[in-house]
């Protein structure tokens, strides 16, 4: 743990480049919280072109939980709107998925790359966590240095083609008086899940047991403390591995696509 | 003109689901600027399945000329996300194009819809005209009755397939004091063009004589105007005119679509 820890705090030091050349060059294969500090930070959802046209669809009808930032070329690993990336090599790690089931986790995917497959980013709640960390706004489980808690809800998605399924959820605690806040700040970042979809009472949405998280790790209430629900990236992955894709690739939980893009930019593209 | 007149002033008073329902039964070809006050108009491109994944990519990598607010099922004419629509009857006026040439204008395309045809909705600048508008912001060529003067610009597209050139701008004259309000006020719109891509020299951008614009009208400036630039939606018609698509259809210039969406909604889609 001891060597872990100090790369991970090497990492934090560098800029994006650094930080991506180590990813590329396979000298990093953790998770990408607090690095590249300012960049917008993606999930990865890489498919065959045949599902492509609608799994855009599913993304267009569900911007909230689906934020499209980033198209490949059918074949193209690169993503020029996004920076100097390569998909198949610039996320620390990838999970590969073949007729529904995870067959892989490997650090790059140049192995398995085919001529039919189209990468897909999609906005992260990194972007919208570091601006409530700037609001002051604390957040229980980065404090708790635990993963965010996430749910599955009663709330359908819009569907397309195989796409579809219920909204998965993630939740933050806070006090009520930050809500509001929070809701304000969040509006000015859609590419980052936008503002949260619900607060207060879990069981509007389907959740009987905030103690139980789907996906993460119980969260910490405190005295007072208002759980607020944001739609979350594991929605499109949950549609997808639902629709049984002969083949897909996606980042490991946590270990997202870096790109050169300000997390602040009004759009998703370097200008 | 009378009879015009009149009729597009009953229109006005009319709800949205008056307004579609003159408009799907043919009664109204007319343009749609201040009809169904309050709900989210768009640009629609309607094209074969074979070119549309490679439109989404355009769209996506331009988010400001072509922000895409819906997406129809290939060959199925409805746009649940946005209403109960139908794109083959709920647009006043459509032009058809064939092998990258205007073929026919019609008020409603049922006769020449095929199964294989996919609908995009674009927003588009109404709203947020109707924002600055409501901020005290005159707005030239409305006060003047005449159409935005539109000018194609030196500035690149990102390209997709055979999608690509140069990106179309619409301008707004205004007062400098007024130009920073309306960046803000725009902001708030991503999904119909966002903040102005430009403000002042025309040159910067590849415009040689404002009074001469490439689409739409002339506009006054008033003494000490500074000349405002937005991404427009003429970008995507051009772009899928210059790739000459076999078969083409969009709404006229003005005759939108109506969906029922609010303009303010944060996402462009139903709740």
């Amino acid at each position: 743990m001891q060597t872990a820890l100090s790369q991970y705090e090497q990492m934090r030091a560098m800029d994006t480049l650094a930080v991506r050349r180590q990813i590329r060059n396979g000298e990093y294969s953790g998770h990408t919280a607090g690095l590249a500090k300012g960049k917008l930070q993606a999930n990865l959802a890489i498919l065959p072109e045949a599902y492509a046209l609608d799994f855009a669809r599913f993304c267009q009808r569900n911007p909230k939980p689906c934020p499209i930032v980033g198209i490949s070329e059918t074949g193209a690993p690169q993503m020029h709107t996004l920076g100097a990336i390569d998909i198949r090599t610039d996320v620390p790690r990838y999970n590969v998925y073949r007729d529904g089931i995870l067959d892989q986790t490997v650090s790059q995917i140049s192995e398995v790359w085919r001529d039919d497959l189209v990468g897909f980013a999609l906005g992260c709640s990194f972007t919208f966590e570091h601006a409530l960390l700037s609001a002051g706004i604390p957040l229980r489980h980065i404090e708790a240095n635990k993963t965010v808690p996430m749910y599955r809800t009663s709330v359908a998605t819009a569907p397309a083609g195989p796409f579809g399924g219920g909204l998965v959820v993630s939740m933050r605690a806070m006090k009520r008086a930050e809500v509001r806040v929070a809701i304000d700040i969040c509006r000015r970042y859609p590419h980052a899940h936008g503002t949260p979809i619900h607060f207060g009472d879990p069981a509007q949405i389907g959740i009987d047991d905030l103690a139980k998280p789907d996906w993460g790790d119980e969260s910490k209430m405190e005295r007072d403390d208002v759980p607020v629900f944001w739609a979350c990236g594991v929605t499109p992955q949950n549609a997808i591995m639902r629709a049984r894709l002969p083949f897909f690739i996606s980042h490991t939980p946590g270990c997202m696509l870096i790109t050169d893009v300000a997390e602040d930019s009004e759009v998703p593209v370097l200008s």
